[in-house]
């Protein structure tokens, strides 16, 4: 008998290969025994660069950018095979290299990942696959565009620097310097929000206050981003300020889809799919994923949330484990049972520190429990 | 299918019975859906007096005695049908009543409990059964003799009073003045430890410590025990030292034994043969039992342990449950899964809030684990 499992990283304490092997080792230790084959997951979110590179034998390189407010610093982006690259927008400009007092939407630019992406380029890109979870930025993706040599322009025609979103100031947009080679350039985006740029679903009213934007604030970007979709409407004859998932990373996809790189995918069902997993799953008795927290948003399009989709297809059940579990109703809705891996009282950090005999440990339980149903249970009619 | 339930209360946070309740609505809300049986289960500590009357329509009697330091408290027993009684030791002499700072085994006595026997007798009591776990006591029952009328002396021949440990002063019994109600009624003795009386297992040197005795305290207690041993020997012409079962809750089964009323029984053993559980468990797949926390000492003779080694012997494997879990290795050895019902980072204090909901949750995943398990699992070969 065969149990695939496909985990997700468990944030902050487990890669997603190190969370495969603990859950892995604990079937393998219970008196079930089955066969195993492991799958890390990501979903363009954290730990995405890593799966990724292990994945497809890729060369994590390094690059010298600037985080979200402008700061110096070195970040990686991976080359795959075929010239392909893998960009986490995260890695520059994400929301984890920022203390929760810094967070500034008025500030915050995507120049850091112009940079990363100016620098596949270099390395002879011919598709870019680029991650668009954890970003700190409302920008529309302006920051990365003068990284790649488009010059924004203020009101008084003055040209805009790279320290602050140039959202807030823009009133041009001249692309004939753009980098020529990001004309030919293929983009993948891994998207897991359907959001569009405008509207009470957009960029600016669902995601600019978790980056730390007031309600004026947010009022204010949603008047930038109208003005920034008029301007552009005006050059390229379309109307992409409600396209779906125009909203995803404060409205980097919007500007990537209005110059024509627009293939958007869900991140896990992309890597599924680039890996055969489905495959697989043929001959399965059982799914096991597991990531950091399950809740309702889980279901959204999250790694184990796309796993579980994919073995619903194929027939095959999902068992998911978490260090918490919240709202086990939707959850059973796609999970066929849900497990937290915690042992008692004890706190978020010695909880973060036991995640892998946690998962070890509950593995081997509910291997040691479907083995007991076998023997005992079905068999007896 | 059949699915039967045999919890522990959780000590602090639920009794037997509402665990039970919680696992039941658990397995009933899940996909499995089975046909479930509950029995709440005792084995001699907490708890047993309300699980015993609750499973012979036992009657609880309110009787004033005193706790082992000496003060005045009503505590409770139950008359159960055909003057049976039941006595749990702790209700009086236990552990429970008295702060840390209060662990005295110097002063500490057995006589609340004698005047619980003593109210059992002016009830008509034919058979006493006495539930032994949980005591305060190191008297070698002696407190509880001197409730029954026994007059004990120290060295000047004085008689000793009742608010202190008698067994540090007594140099002879007087049994005169025994009730005569006592030599006639029948003793049961619920009792989970083999301990003696003497020696290194001794009741002096593992119980006493528990109970709050320093080293030399210990030492002073052995020696003490020695002395009445010998005492008792040149009375009735037999050495109860060493007997098994002579050193469980301070020695009071050591004088019991050394009185003729030596019937010791496993507490949960016994309430399982009473209530014929052996009989439910033909055609169930799964026993399903909980305490508070379970652990290499769980195997020693409490209740989840009781109940699925009389599971293991029809058959059926057991799926043991509690708020933590420790030692999960040898916990196997006698329980086919063991998992813990926790959920995510929380204090002691929140978790003993939650049991019930942390248990309905649990027992409701393994549902719809055994569920999916059924259709997707060993049907597929």
């Amino acid at each position: 008998m065969k149990i695939v499992i496909a985990s997700n990283a468990f944030k902050g304490s487990l890669s997603a290969k190190d969370a495969c092997e603990a859950i892995e080792r604990g079937f393998n230790e219970s008196l079930l025994m089955p066969e195993t084959e492991s799958f890390p997951i990501a979903d363009g979110g954290d730990g995405t660069l890593d799966v990724w590179s292990e994945y497809f034998n890729g060369e994590l390189i390094k690059v010298e950018t600037q985080d979200a407010l402008g700061r110096p610093m070195v970040a990686e982006i991976a080359e795959l095979p075929q010239k392909k690259f893998l960009i986490e927008m995260a890695e520059a400009s994400g929301i984890k290299h920022l203390k929760k007092e810094e967070l500034d939407v008025t500030r915050a630019s995507s120049f850091g990942t112009g940079q990363l992406i100016k620098a596949a380029l270099e390395n002879g890109a011919v598709e870019i696959i680029l991650g668009l979870g954890g970003s700190a930025t409302v920008d529309a993706g302006l920051g990365m565009l003068q990284a790649l040599g488009v010059i924004l322009s203020d009101a008084e025609g003055q040209p805009l620097g790279n320290t602050a979103n140039p959202l807030m100031q823009v009133t041009d947009l001249d692309f004939a310097s753009l980098d020529k080679r990001f004309k030919k350039v293929k983009f993948t985006l891994l998207c897991d929000v359907d959001n569009p740029l405008l509207g009470p679903n957009g960029a600016a009213a669902v995601f600019a206050p978790q980056k730390g934007a007031s309600a004026t604030m947010v009022k204010k970007l949603e008047a930038r981003f109208e003005s920034l979709n008029q301007l552009l409407k005006a050059r390229i004859g379309k109307d992409y300020g409600h396209a779906a998932h125009g909203g995803a990373a404060g409205g980097i996809s919007y500007i990537l889809m209005a110059m024509g790189k627009a293939a958007v995918v869900q991140g896990v069902d992309y890597l599924l799919h680039l890996i055969g997993f489905r495959k697989s799953l043929e001959g399965a008795s059982f799914l096991i994923t597991g990531e950091g927290s399950l809740d309702g948003q889980t279901l959204g399009g999250k790694g184990p949330s796309g796993v579980a989709k994919l073995a619903a297809d194929c027939g095959v059940p999902t068992i998911a484990l978490a260090g918490k579990i919240e709202n086990e109703v939707a959850l059973n809705k796609l999970f066929a049972a849900v497990f937290p891996i915690s042992n008692g009282a004890a706190d978020l950090r010695f909880l973060m520190k036991n995640t892998s005999a946690d998962l070890e440990r509950t593995s081997r339980q509910i291997g040691n429990l479907l083995y007991a149903s076998k023997s005992n249970f079905w068999e007896a009619g």
